[in-house]
Order: C-alpha cells, then sequence, then structure tokens
C-alpha cells in the first residue's frame, strides 16, 4: 500500500525562508503567521493528512460511492468519521475571514496544507475543497444575510458546498445553459434544470449541502450576459438557523469515473427548487469566475499533490527494489543486484519529478502570497500588481501544473515496471486521480486561451510586462552571484524564448485569431517552466545565503542547489522547442477540412 | 459507445504505394501479396475487427476476467466465441511459414493486420499476439519435433501461446530468475517455481496452452548466462497430438490492473510440471529475445492502436460538441454555437494525433517490411543490412511509439472535456489500456539503453550509420524537388540534431557511462522523431508524386502532404531541445545521494 508523508519542511522553507512570510507582519492576517505558527500549522496539519486521511485513499477508490434509490449518496468507508475529525480539528477554517468564524490566517497557509490534504486523499480534498469555492463566491456576491446564514456553517464545514454549471449540453460555453428561475412572490426563485458532473453534489458527510447554481431568469439574454447565480441549499435554513424542509433537488445519478472515485460526481435534477439570488441578476459570469478563480489554483495544487505523493512512493520502490548493476560498476556487490535508485534512467525520473514539485510548490505558495497582496498589501499599486500576476499566473498554475502533475503521476508510476499497472499498489490510482484535473474546472486548453487571449492582453499587457519586469530584476541581481549566475543566465535565455513569443504573438494574432489559439497551449507551457525557472532562481538564492552563513541543515541547502541546477538543464530547452512550435502559426494546423479527418476504410 | 473504422486506406497507401509491395514480387512470400491480395487482406480484415472485435473492448473492460477456485479463468462475455471466428476466419495464420499451416504472407500485412486487432481491442489481440510470440521461439530454437508437435496448433490458435519470463522479485533482470528445471529421466524437466504477470496464461479459449518458461538447471550460472528456456504444455500432448493428463502448472490469482482488463493476467505456479528443453541449456535468454523481438515491434502498434482509435472518437465528437465560436468568427451563424473542431486547440490535439498515427504506422510497417527482409531478401548484404535497420528500430518502435500513445491517447480524451473521464465514453479505457505499453515486454527505460547501450555501439556503429545513410540520401534527392524541398530541410536539421546527440554519447559515455543512461530515453525520443520524419518525406514524395500524376483520391494525397508539413512544424523541434538536455550530461542528474530524496515531514 502507498505511503505518504506531509512535505512539511520543504513547505517551512517556501514559507519561512524564501516567501518570508514574517516580513509581511504588518498587514492583516499576517500578524498571526509567524514562523513558530506557521511551523506548528504545518506540523500538525501534515501529521493529520498523513495519519487520518491517506490511509483512506487507496480503499476510497477501490470502494467509491454508492448512490441509493433515494438519490441519498454513501461515501467510502471511513470518509465520515474523518471529515468530522478534520470539521472538529478546524481545519476548514484556517485562511477563512473571522467574521464568520475563520481563523483569518493567510491564503499561503491554507494552500500549503491543501496540497498535503489533495496529496493525502483526492477524492476527499474536494469535499472541504468545493466549500471553499463557494464560501469565496459568497463572500465576495453574497448580500450581508446570506452571508449570515450560510457561511459560519460553510467555514466550519457542518455544512458543505458545490458548484453547479455544467449542463449536459455545456460546460466551457455557460451561455447556452439551460436551467431556469423563475422569480416567486416571496423574492426567491424556482430553479429548474439538470446540472451534471456536480462534485460533492450529494453525500453523508455534512448536515446540509449549499449548492451555488447558475441558472438564467426568464428573458434573460441568450448568452454568458444571461446568467445569473443563485444560492440553492438542500435543506432550507430556517430563520434561526435550523434546517427545515428538504428543497427540490436531487441526485438521479453518480458517474464512473476514471478516477476521484471517493468523490460522488452527481447528476443533479432541479424541479422548483427553493433558491437566492446572489448578486445582481444577469452578471452570475462574475461571480461564478470568483469560484473559479480559487478553484483553478486549488486544481493546480491537485496536480502538485499526485506528483508529489507518487514521487515520495517512487523513491521508497527505487530504493528497495533491486535489478541489475548501475552502469559504472556494482553499488553494492554483495548483494544479488543494485537497488533501481543507480540506474540514471530512474534517476532522470526522480529527479524530474523533484525538480518539478518543490519548483512547483514554491510557484504555488508564492501566487498564494500574491491572493493575500490582492487584499492586504499596503498601497493600491501593490494590491493591484498582485493582482495582476496572480490574474496572469492562475491559469498557468492550473494548466501547466496539472499537466505535468499528470506526466509525473506517470513516470512514477514507471519507476514501479509492471507493479505500477497494479492497483494495489496505488500508482494507478495517483495517475487516474491526477488526470480529472487537467479537465475539470476549464479544460487546460481553456486555460491556454484565457492565459493568451485574455490575460496576455489586458491593460495593454501590463501583467506580463509586470512578470517579465520582476523575474529581469532577479536575474540581473543574481548575475553578480558566482553561485547562482549560471543558473540565471540560463533562465535569462528561457525568458528570452518567452519574450520572444509574446512578441510572435503581438505581431501575429491580429492579423489571424487561430494564430493565438493554435500556439496558446504552447505559450502556457513556455510560462509553466519559466515561471517555475524563476521560482528555482529565489529558491538557490536563499539557499545559497544559508550555506554561506553556515548553520543547520547544510544537505538540505545543498540539494535545493543541486535541484536548481537539473532543474535549468532538462527543463529549460524545452521553451525554445515550444517557441518554435508556436512561431509555426496555425497555417499547417488548420490546413485540412473536416472530411480530411473521416476514417476512409 | 465508442466506435471504430480499420483505417484500410491508408494502410493500403503505405504497403501498396509507399513500400510498393509487389516490387518485392520475386522474393519468398511476397509473390503471393499482389495489390488485390493485400487490399482484400486489408479490407476484410479491418472489417472482422470493427464488427466482431470492436464492440467488445468495452464490455470487456468493465467485466474483466474472472479466475475460479480450481485456478480456471473466464474472460469477459463474447471472447470465446469472438475467439473462435478469429481461428475459423484462419486470421492466426496470415504471416506464419506455411510448413505448419501458415499462409505464409509476409509479416507486414500480418503487422497490418494486428494494428486493426488491437485498435478494435487490445486486451482480445493479446491472445493471439503472445501466441505469436511463442511461435517464433518455437520456430527459431525448438527441435523438428518440437516443432511438429505445437506450431501447426498454435499457429491455427487451437492453441494459445506465453511467455513467462518474470518472476516476484525480478522482471528486467532476469539472471536472478529462481524458477527451478531438474532434469528426468525421461529427458524432460520438472519445472517449479512462480511466475508472474503472464498475460493470456489462463483462460477458456482455447483447448491448450502452451507456456514457454524461463528456468534454470541445477548448477546453472547465477547470472542471465545461466537461464534456459522450456516448453510446458498446459495439457501433455500424447504421441498421436490428442490431449493428456493436465500438467502441472495452475493459476494463483489474476491481477487487478489499470487496463486490459479483458486479458488475464496471471500468477502461475509451475510445481514440478513437465517441460521440454528448448534449444541449448544455458542459452535461453537468445531464445527469449526472440520472442522479446517480435513481441517489442507488437507492443509499439499497441501504441499506435490506441493512439488511432482514441482519434477516431475524438475526431466523431469534435464535429458533434458544440461550444463557443471559432475565433475568426461563427462557423456555423445559425446554430447556438460552433463545433469544437473549429478551435484552433482542439485542432492542435487532433492534427498532432493524425500526425503521429500515419507517420508511426508507416514506420510499423516499414519496420515489419525489413523483418520480411531480414528473411527473405535476396543478398546477403540487404538481408544484413535490413537486420541491423529492425534491430536498431525495434526498440524506437516500442519506447518512443507507446510513450507517444499514450499520449495521444490521452490528448483525445482531452478533447472529450469532463465527458472523458466518463468510463462509459470509453476515452479512459484508451488511455489505461495503452499505458501498459510503455511497460511490459521491457520498460521503456529498458528501451531506450538497448538502444543506447547495445545497438547503437554494435557493430562499430554500422546500423546508425545505414540509419544516417538512408535517411540523408532521402533528403538530399527530396532538396531537388520543389514540393518536398522545405520538408526535407526541416527533417535535415533535425537529423543533424541526432547526429550531434550521437556524436555527443560517442565522446563522453566512454568516460563516463552514467552519461549515457542519462541521456538514453532522450536519445529514443529524439530517433522516434527524427524517424517519422523520415516516413513523412517518403509519403510526402509519393503523394506529391500522385498528385503530379492526376488521377483519383486528390484529397487524400493533399492531406497527406498538408499533415507531413505539420509534423515537421510540430513534431521536429523536439529533437533540438531533447539533445540540449542529453548534452546537460549526467552530472546535475546524479548529483544527490539517497538521503536527498527523503521526505522531511
Amino acid at each position: 500500500m502507498p505511503t505518504y508523508t506531509a512535505p512539511t519542511r520543504d513547505a517551512r522553507f517556501i514559507v519561512n525562508e524564501v516567501l518570508d512570510l514574517a516580513s509581511y507582519g504588518n498587514l492583516p492576517g499576517f500578524e498571526m503567521a509567524s514562523p513558530d505558527v506557521t511551523d506548528a500549522v504545518l506540523s500538525e496539519g501534515g501529521k493529520f493528512c498523513a495519519e487520518v486521511l491517506a490511509p483512506l485513499n487507496l480503499s476510497g477508490d477501490q470502494e467509491g460511492c454508492t448512490r441509493h434509490e433515494d438519490g441519498s449518496v454513501t461515501t467510502p468507508k471511513g470518509f465520515k468519521q474523518a471529515f468530522d475529525q478534520f470539521r472538529e480539528a478546524g481545519w476548514s477554517t484556517l485562511s477563512q475571514p473571522e467574521e464568520f468564524g475563520g481563523q483569518g490566517m493567510p491564503h499561503v497557509l491554507g494552500f500549503a496544507f491543501e496540497e498535503f490534504v489533495s496529496s493525502a486523499n483526492q477524492a476527499f480534498g474536494m469535499y472541504p475543497g468545493l466549500t471553499n469555492g463557494a464560501v469565496s463566491a459568497l463572500l465576495a456576491k453574497g448580500s450581508q444575510e446570506q452571508k449570515e446564514k450560510y457561511l459560519p456553517k460553510m467555514i466550519s464545514n457542518e455544512w458543505t458546498g458545490t458548484m453547479n454549471l455544467t449542463e449536459p449540453h455545456c460546460g466551457t460555453d455557460l451561455g447556452m445553459i439551460r436551467t431556469k428561475a423563475e422569480p416567486q412572490a416571496d423574492g426567491s426563485y424556482a430553479i429548474t434544470g439538470t446540472k451534471i458532473f456536480i462534485s460533492a453534489g450529494e453525500h453523508d458527510m455534512a448536515d446540509n449541502i449549499i449548492h451555488l447554481v447558475l441558472a438564467k431568469t426568464p428573458g434573460a439574454p441568450d448568452s454568458t450576459k444571461g446568467i445569473s447565480l443563485f444560492v440553492v441549499p438542500k435543506f432550507l435554513v430556517n430563520e434561526d438557523g435550523s434546517l427545515g424542509e428538504r428543497n427540490g433537488v436531487v441526485c438521479g445519478s453518480i458517474e464512473h469515473k476514471m478516477g476521484i472515485h471517493g468523490n460522488a460526481t452527481c447528476v443533479l435534477n432541479y424541479d422548483g427548487a427553493k433558491g437566492w439570488l446572489v448578486g445582481e441578476e444577469n452578471k452570475g459570469l462574475a461571480a461564478m469566475f470568483i469560484m473559479m478563480n480559487a478553484a483553478r489554483l486549488g486544481v493546480g495544487i491537485q496536480g502538485l499533490s499526485q506528483a508529489e505523493v507518487a514521487y515520495q512512493n517512487a523513491v521508497t520502490y527505487a530504493l528497495d527494489r533491486r535489478q541489475g548493476r548501475a552502469l559504472t560498476g556494482p553499488a553494492e556487490p554483495e548483494a544479488q543486484a543494485d537497488p533501481i535508485f543507480v540506474h540514471a534512467d530512474v534517476r532522470r525520473m526522480l529527479m524530474d519529478a523533484k525538480a518539478f514539485t518543490e519548483g512547483f510548490r514554491m510557484l504555488c505558495l508564492w501566487g498564494a502570497l500574491q491572493v493575500d497582496l490582492t487584499h492586504s498589501a499596503q498601497t493600491e499599486e501593490e494590491r493591484e500588481q498582485a493582482d495582476q500576476l496572480i490574474g496572469l499566473l492562475t491559469p498557468v498554475i492550473k494548466g501547466y501544473g496539472t499537466d505535468k502533475g499528470y506526466e509525473i503521476a506517470t513516470n512514477m508510476q514507471q519507476v514501479y515496471g509492471g507493479h505500477g499497472y497494479i492497483e494495489e499498489w496505488g500508482m494507478s490510482q495517483f495517475v487516474r486521480d491526477a488526470r480529472i484535473a487537467q479537465i475539470y474546472e476549464g479544460t487546460n486548453g481553456v486555460q491556454a486561451m484565457d492565459l493568451c487571449g485574455r490575460k496576455l492582453a489586458q491593460k495593454g499587457g501590463a501583467a506580463i510586462q509586470a512578470f517579465f519586469k520582476a523575474m529581469g530584476e532577479d536575474i540581473a541581481e543574481a548575475k553578480s552571484d558566482e553561485t547562482l549566475a549560471p543558473l540565471a543566465e540560463q533562465l535569462e535565455k528561457a525568458l528570452g524564448q518567452q519574450q520572444a513569443a509574446t512578441m510572435w504573438f503581438m505581431q501575429n494574432a491580429m492579423q489571424n485569431p487561430n494564430h493565438l489559439g493554435a500556439g496558446a497551449h504552447h505559450y502556457m507551457h513556455i510560462m509553466g517552466i519559466v515561471s517555475i525557472g524563476w521560482m528555482w532562481l529565489r529558491m538557490a538564492k536563499v539557499a545559497a545565503q544559508k550555506l554561506e552563513d553556515g548553520g543547520d541543515d547544510k544537505a538540505f541547502y545543498e540539494a535545493k542547489l543541486a535541484t536548481a541546477r537539473y532543474y535549468m538543464d532538462r527543463y529549460l530547452p524545452d521553451a525554445g522547442a515550444l517557441r518554435r512550435k508556436l512561431e509555426a502559426g496555425s497555417d499547417s494546423l488548420m490546413a485540412l477540412g473536416e472530411e480530411a479527418f473521416a476514417t476512409a476504410a
């Protein structure tokens, strides 16, 4: 059976040493996040995930969820009890606002913890994870009454939340939704329609489920400008906060999926269910994007989480399994064979994983810090810059991060050879679970278009210019340091590839927007590669400084420098190839019509 | 439910127009393979696979195999009947020698048909596929008596065959096997031990199963120089060919796997089972490699097959599913949305698939032709050259082909968005089934080392020089043709990357063999990219000639040229990035010791 240890030492390095959270101590929320507090949170949180959630991962996959005839759903054995413990320990409240019962800690910590949860048990983590998404929409767009009614119990996880967007005929193109919201005399709406792919849509783990539902009011425009957001509780909530009658929303079936079997993916049938408008009519898309952006970062972290847990198990296996001899001569001559860890091709896969997970963890937590600064930074300029950076990086964290998460999980399965293909070893589950993250909350193709079609051009390219400037400054500084200069020079070349690709888009996409569409996915990958390279440069700087200072944990910092070198050697070269593909444009890509894709027998 | 149409038009293009099988008509076997015969075989074979095997694919995945208490195994509903039809139609005999009941057709046709079988139903295809592997070992190494006893019924598929290599503690490193073969007074051996991961190891589809088993005789050297190959029938075969008593080999369990559920992957327990030596004692490895090489080409074709069937379904879905609008303006303004086929990012995924599957089909069938020429070419020099080329390309076809097969199947699943993750749509199965091909018959890491550690250096690099020379000649010729010159120039650059990478190995691998191990996987991918580029150049040449000649099927040949252009634009750039990674060597890759890979809580 697979095992999991939360990488808290690495998270502490990022949070306390690289991001240096303590230096933000004058900002709201951060004052509580002193190094000893963050250490305690990460360490206790990591322990909880490893001890309570991880042991339920494989069994949850094997058992899955069961829907009963009355529409109720049972989660896998142990999930309900684990969720009780999760709730009682207050993990859901970590970075939620104090006003509604949260602890008000920085999102950096919340995201760090989310990685541990998802590594330990991705299917489980989606129950509180989706709740977070719904909370963020209500926080931003709900009325004060709605906030008071729903948020405390959602934040405590007594109730969970969902996001209801997709319908059978539309997912990406939400302008086409058909779910109707008929205004009622009492100010509520009667919601009728079918929603599909609703994660955590029905289950036995909480007393109530608060659905946030996109629907159309009568006469609304037939586009994304005509969709509104509604809050639709499974059980109506009385004035005194107690639960009232069962609302008209029922789970019609649950899907048979490739993975995340422990999470109930529901078809939800709304039949005149009572709902209340959240925010303004026809402004549902904006509210939805608030949920979505929070959720997208969370999904990016799922990519990290599956790569991490798969990596940990692959390391254990590589040290345990003995086959063949090192190319440089027997490493352990007294044994019948060497551990496969000695083989350069196995080490390549492990180093690829290590360089990705550590670098991408840094990118995710740096991104989470930008989320915090968007709200908490002292000046409008700083808040604006943080908002631009995280807006730009969100599709990269989601899209590139989950593409790589799946690839790394697959490679870690490969380390196991034939055993990796056998379900009992658990590696297949990591791959199958990682796969969904490339698809939901907007496929990675949608992320690429969000990045290239929207974010790059916004405000005259202000965000990408800020990104280039910030990275350029770090590179310039690093070039004057003997240890960092070689890394900085490699990174500078890759950044040059991204800048050239950006320029190519500027010069060609207006003339033919398909040039943008044809290169968007490549651009997202270039930006992922370069961004993580930037993060490695920042980590290498701190590691080098620590080594210069002397002190403990020398091996840890030396490994950081070695891994930074590996990243630059082995990840950055792809930026150039991707740029060349991007610059090939859309001519050969769009050359063929539909008939050329038919298979002729 | 997914559908499948055998791409017979494309296979006919390769077989009759590009490889021009008829031009080999003077060689044994080829005289029968006139264009009308190959057309008929491909067309009938394709129909059989689409109509009989494909409808059992999804149900076979869902039902899986069942082992009963007595060790017997039931295959999924319909498999037995389909195998009866397969046998009766004589499909298994296609390119087997006439001496033992085969039709003696070229392997090119056999491999083309194998793709169709595997696309339609990979799990099913493994029953006859493994039989082919066992047949090839007996053909090469069996005594005349053994051949007469087993081959006719194996070739007819009345009996099936297996390959028994892996044991719980060893797979790649076969020197460690523990299965014992004790010589008996009657000239037979008593085989005792446990073999795992035995595909098609037990089932209800044939009267007998002929196991080929690696085992050690008493006192044999404790390395690969001490393994011998034995034939161990499930039922002993009497002198008159009738079946005798049940042999001491029993299926102890079947594995729960990520995919290929329709194939029984067995633990086989040998308890003094009666076996007979095949070939010489302690020369089992060479015999095993004969099975292995045939099997590796077959596995490469599995990579092709899953990419192909996933591609076909993704095309259908992309034309059917409507979301959003083309970036260049509504393609179908009267509809509520355009088919997602109009989106450049979707087209990118489809074109990636089309360019890979058509190019890789050509590489596989060209490889199959080399297999034929190894036996049938007129001069020793031609036979030698064919043998070198297919020896060199076998790990590339297996390793690169299956890595890409999995990647393409994954991307085709991505075209489906959320629906791709739902098992009923069948896309998950294509991905899960494709995954095994990267692992079995030697992991792709083993393929990479076979290519770089053995094949590159053999006979002073004769094979790779022959490969460079043959491709160089085609490039030189194409550069003088207006249509082909741009393709040839792009390919020449990529070939230059491979040549530089080869040179780097020559200059660095002796000094530190880890440089070879660290770059082997990259080299295998460079060679895959370049080889398929070569195949595209050859196909483009024929297509251009056909267009110049006028005649039918203009759209088909134009699509070939357009896809060739796409391939050069979008696949070749990776060769340069891979070369840079390879040239980074093993320093940063091997820098860290075991302790740096431990997760610190």
